[in-house]
């Protein structure tokens, strides 16, 4: 295990330069199955507007994601990791040179898993964590690893926090208990304005300026 | 890997035999995070009434879950698998001897994953699902592995199917494409009436019942 994350940050370290040199932001997005990634990916690039975005989407199999991107405009590439629960820098590299864009943000949405992809560096620039309001509020203290590697935490599906009684301040003590990443309140239910994507856009947005000119 | 899954085949040989010898069915739950296993837990073993109940909790850290089913009077055992993605075999069998039952059904909450515990064999009896309405219903042909190797599937928060436009017939549809499992709805939303639950420890009785006896 050790040897392969040790080969995985090699490669991660050549991706961040690749990255770099194309003057991309690269958004590595983790969270559980339906926490609700794709969506989130789908509203905040849509929001970017003037600036260059594509994807690369990460699943054990089947391509739904990619071909909802596609169909919605959106530059993309599928990576169907055969079973692997999480993608590794190796097969980043694969996809980014696959969509080849320059001066862009690059969405890597990863496979649904809570736990194993917060091990694997992908040279990413930023980390950012879906967290859906359903899974629960007990959940930053349950998930260490993920919850306290990530640069900001899109708490996702906020239309349902009385419908399941989440609780906030529960959830944010949890949460500052592991890591001191700014929390987004998401909802993008069909059919109702949207909350929270612009502040997640902005977020993006200064990182973006904030990347070395090439 | 293959060693390891090797490994872990013949101690969950053992575990298999020493549930046997005991008279125990053993139920490996698994699921999202926040998919409502610690509740369906608690909830079907409350309907098994006459039977002794019991369960081995795993969680990568933390000890909520085992905290609240002892609050609830079931006997319990926690393993913490320090950031490790599943439960395998071995530290079943900890958590086995750690509750020290006969005649009884045993839940095994697997860690919160819809992707590595379907791999790792415990020596458990059976394999149930939680899968959980917002997750959404295009889950069945994402994670094939699990959906493929479970022997019932718990649909829970069916309560809201509406809220999140969950369509159930897209669900049944991709889960036949992969398993003629059985599949519950269930709903354990507090302050409403309990829906499902009866029809899951039915099924668990059953399986109990069709035990060798010792």
């Amino acid at each position: 295990m050790k040897e392969l994350l040790g080969a995985n940050d090699e490669l991660a370290a050549k991706n961040r330069d690749y990255f770099k040199r194309r003057h991309i932001l690269a958004v590595n997005l983790m969270g559980s199955p339906g926490s609700g990634k794709t969506t989130l990916i789908s509203a905040v690039a849509k929001e970017l507007g003037g600036l260059r975005t594509g994807v690369i989407e990460g699943d054990i199999a089947s391509s739904i994601d990619a071909e909802r991107m596609e169909r919605e405009g959106i530059r993309s590439s599928q990576i169907n990791t055969c079973g692997e629960c999480h993608l590794d820098a190796n097969v980043i590299r694969q996809g980014a040179d696959r969509i080849d864009l320059k001066d862009a943000v690059v969405f890597i949405e990863n496979v649904g898993n809570l736990i194993c992809p917060a091990e694997f560096d992908l040279g990413e620039s930023v980390r950012l964590l879906a967290a859906s309001v359903p899974e629960g509020d007990d959940k930053p203290l349950k998930y260490v690893p993920m919850f306290s590697c990530v640069d900001a935490v899109a708490l996702t599906k906020c239309d349902l926090t009385e419908a399941v009684g989440f609780e906030k301040q529960k959830f944010l003590k949890g949460l500052r208990a592991v890591s001191q990443a700014p929390v987004f309140e998401v909802s993008l239910k069909k059919g109702c304005p949207a909350r929270g994507v612009k502040a997640v856009a902005g977020w993006l947005k200064k990182k973006y300026e904030a990347l070395e000119k090439v």
